[in-house]
C-alpha cells in the first residue's frame, strides 16, 4: 500500500536538496526507503554495518552513507558521502514530507455521519477525520478520536478515550480504553538548543485478531512501519516504539517497553516490565522473563531472564552461586 | 453483593455445557466461583496445588479439575476431569455471561441528569451509564466516563478523563486524571491464530479514603474481584492486574506493576517501578525496594530488594561481595 | 513569578497556627518556602542534613525543624521544634492554601472564545479555564483540557486528550496526546486509616523547545516547582514526580521514572525504563543505561548502568566475573 498519511511534495529533485553534488543521475525523488525495499527513484541510506547484506542487494541507485561504509555498496549505486547519515535523511524527509516531523492535531475531525459508516456503532462524542474507513460491526467507544485516513476493519472494538492516527487496523481487533496509536516516535537528531525532529512517514499496522489493552502507546514507524502481528495480545501500559515489528501469536504482559526498530518473532512470550533494546532480532518461540532487560539478539526457542537477559539456566546458576 | 455488572443467562444447566458427562447432579448453574466461596449451585475449579486447602473445605458439589488433582477434592464433590481447567472454565463463563469476554463500550452513556445526582458536581462533557449511583459531595471531572451500574460513594473526587466501569468505589476516594478502572484483564487461553478470551465477571472494589494517581490502570477481576484497601495510595502509572487484592494503609509508588491474582497485606510500602509476579502472597508491613522484582511470597514485616527480590540484608551483602 | 494557581488565605498569623509557641516574632505568613529561597515572612523548614548548607545562609527568620537539627540554623532564626517537620509543614500549608491538597477538577472550564485567543487553533471539544493564556500560532488538540491560569507560549503544539493544570509552558513546546501535567504529586503524611495529604503549591514549568511524548505524567511541585529544561525531550509514558528538575538538552527514553525532588543536569541521556530515586543530584553529561536503577548521586560526565547503577566499567567487569 502506498503512503497515504502524509502530504508529499511531488517535485523535489535530488539536486534541489544536495545542490553541490556531482551525481550521475538527477531525478524526482519518490520517497525515502530502507535498502531492502528501496526502488529506483527512492533515496536510501546505509548507516551501520548491520545492513551490509541489504546494501549488496539493493535496487536503489542512490544511497546516503559514510566514507567508512561506502564500499559495502555496489558500484552502480551513486553514493552521497556525509558525516551524519540520519541527519541528512531527516533533511531529505523534511523536504519531501514537510509536516511529518510534528504531530499537528487533525483539525478535520467531526462527528461521524451515519451514512458513511454503515453497520458501525459510535459512542458519544466520537470524532473522525476525513477519509476514515471503518468496517461493519465495529464499535468505537465514547470520546475516541480516529484521525484522517485511518482504516479499521470489521468486527473491531475500539474502547473509549482512544486516539488513533496513521494506522491500518485489521479485522476482529480489540483496542481497550485510552490507547494512543500512530503518534510520532522518539526520533530526532540531537542538536544543542534545538534538536532536529526526525520526520516519521511510517504507519502502525495492527493485524487481525489482536488485542491491545488499556493505556498502551504504539508509535508509528519513522521510515518503516510499526507492526503488530495477528492474534498478538498486549497487556496494559505497553510501550511500542517506532519501527518495532512484533510477530503473530505473541503475548506481551503489562508495562513492557520496546525500544525502536526491534523485530520480534512469532509465539513470543514476554513477562511484565521487561524491556527490549533497540535494533534487536528476537527469534520465534522465545520466552522472556518479567523484568528482564534484553540487550542482545535472541535465537529461536530460547528462554531468557535477567539484566542483561541471558539463558535462564545461566541466570539461575549465577543466582545460586551468589547465595 | 451479587454480581450486577454482566448480563447472565439464567437457564444454563450443567448438561447443556457438558453433554457427555455422567454426573450425580444436573442443575441450573448459579455462577462460577473459586473453591473458597463457591456454594452448592456454583461451578468451581481446582487447577493448581496452591488451592488444595480450599479444595478440602469447599461447599461446592461440582468441580472442574485434572486427573492429577482430583484426589485433593472431597468424595462428595462431582469432578469433571479435563486437560485444561481454565479453558473449560472460560467455556462455562462464556455460556453464562456471553458478553463478559470483551469490553464493549457502554452505548447507554448520556449526560447526567441533575435530578438523579443530587449534591454531585459534574465537569463538562461527563458521561454516565444507566443505573450509576454517586454519593453527595462527590465531583466528577470533565470528559470522564462512568459506565453503567458503577457505584461511587460520598465526598469522592474523580478527575478528568477517567473511565470507570464494573467498579464499586467507597467514600472519600480520590482518583486523579486519566485513570482507567474496571476494564477486562489480560486473561485468555492461548490458541494458535485465535486465542480464547477469558470472560471477566469480577469487579474493581476501591475502599474508603484511597487515592489513585494519574494514569493508573486497574483491571477488574476475572472470577474474584480486584480490591484496593482503605487508605491505600497508588502513585502515577501503576498497573494493577485482575484479581489483585491490596490491603489497607499501603503506599505504592509510581509505575509499579502487579501481575494477576497476588494478595498484598496491610501497611505495605512498594518503591517505584517494582514488579510483583502473579499468584503471590505478600504479608503485612512488608517493604519492597524500588525497581525490585518480587517472584516469591514474602512473610510479614520483611524488607526486600533486588531481582529476584530477597532480604535487603542479603542484597546488600551480595552487592558488597561483588565489589 | 508569584504563586498564581492556588487560592491563598492572606490573613494567617504564625500564632494562629502555633498558638502555644513563644516566638520573638508573630507575623502574617507570606508563604512556605525552602531554605534557599525563603524570605523574611516565609515559613521555612529543615528536615534533613542534606540542607544544612542552605540553612546557614537562609534569609528566613522562622524555621520548623527538629531538636537534632536546630543547631545547624543561625541564632537569629526562630526555631519551631517538632517531631515531624513535614507533618507541621503540611499543616501550615493547609491553613494558607486550603485547596492545594486535592486536585478538585476545574469547574470553570468552557469552550475557548475566539476573541480571547487570537492566532490559536483549537480542535473539537477543547476546554479552557479562566485566565488561561496561549501564545499565537499554538494549536490545542481535540478533547484537551487547559485548566485555569495556565500559560502556554507561542508555536506550541498540544496534542489531543491532554490535561494541563498549574503549569507554565514556554515557546515551541510539543506535548503529544494524552499527557497529564500539573496534577498533585504523591505526597502525604502516612497516618493510620487517614493519611494527611500534603498540599502541593508548586507548578510545572516546561521550557522552550521541549517535547513531551504520549502518555507522560508530570506532577507539579509540592513547595518547589517541577521543571523541564529547554530542548529536553521525553519519550512515551515517562513519569516525573513532584519537584524534579531536569536540565536542558536532555534525552529521556520511554517509561523512565523520576521519584520526587531529584535534580538532573544538562545534556543527560537516560535509557528506557530506568528509574531515578528521590532527592538525588545527577550531574551534566551523564549517561544512564536503560533499565538502570539510580540510587546515588552521579558526578558530571559519568556513564552508569545496573541496579543499583554504578560505573559502566564496574558493571561490565562484574558481569564478566560472574560468567
Amino acid at each position: 500500500m502506498s503512503q497515504i498519511f502524509f502530504f508529499k511534495k511531488n517535485k523535489s529533485k535530488l539536486l534541489d536538496i544536495f545542490p553541490n553534488l556531482k551525481l550521475k543521475n538527477n531525478f524526482f525523488i519518490n520517497s525515502v526507503k530502507p535498502l531492502n525495499i528501496a526502488d529506483k527513484y527512492d533515496v536510501t541510506f546505509l548507516e551501520s554495518t548491520k545492513y551490509i547484506h541489504d546494501a549488496k542487494h539493493t535496487k536503489a541507485i542512490l544511497c546516503i552513507t559514510t566514507k567508512k561504509l561506502e564500499n559495502y555498496l555496489p558500484k552502480k549505486v551513486d553514493k552521497i558521502i556525509v558525516q551524519n547519515v540520519l541527519y541528512e535523511i531527516a533533511r531529505v524527509l523534511k523536504k519531501l514530507y514537510p509536516s511529518a516531523d510534528v504531530d499537528t492535531p487533525d483539525l478535520s475531525l467531526s462527528k461521524p455521519k451515519v451514512t458513511e459508516f454503515k453497520g458501525v456503532k459510535f459512542g458519544n462524542n466520537v470524532l473522525v477525520g476525513n477519509k476514515v474507513k471503518i468496517g461493519k460491526n465495529s464499535i468505537i467507544g465514547a470520546n475516541s478520536i480516529i484521525e484522517q485516513k485511518v482504516l479499521i476493519g470489521e468486527n473491531c472494538i475500539i474502547g473509549s478515550g482512544c486516539i488513533i492516527k496513521n494506522a491500518l487496523i485489521g479485522n476482529n481487533v480489540v483496542i481497550q480504553d485510552n490507547c494512543k496509536i500512530g503518534q510520532k516516535g522518539f526520533g530526532f537528531i540531537p542538536l544543542k538548543n534545538k534538536n532536529l525532529k526526525f520526520p516519521h512517514i511510517g504507519r502502525v499496522i495492527i493485524n487481525n485478531d489482536s488485542e491491545i489493552a488499556s493505556g498502551c502507546t504504539i508509535d508509528r514507524g519513522s521510515i518503516n512501519d510499526t507492526i503488530i502481528g495477528s492474534n498478538t495480545y498486549l497487556d496494559n501500559q505497553v510501550h511500542v516504539a517506532h519501527n518495532v515489528q512484533i510477530g503473530s501469536n505473541c503475548m506481551v504482559a503489562g508495562q513492557v517497553g520496546f525500544a525502536g526498530s526491534s523485530i520480534i518473532g512469532n509465539n513470543v512470550q514476554i513477562g511484565g516490565q521487561a524491556g527490549i533494546s533497540g535494533h534487536l532480532t528476537i527469534g520465534d518461540n522465545v520466552k522472556i522473563g518479567g523484568g528482564s532487560g534484553v540487550v542482545k539478539n535472541i535465537e529461536d526457542n530460547q528462554t531468557v531472564m535477567g539484566y542483561p537477559a541471558e539463558s535462564i539456566k545461566i541466570f539461575l546458576k549465577k543466582n545460586k552461586k551468589n547465595e
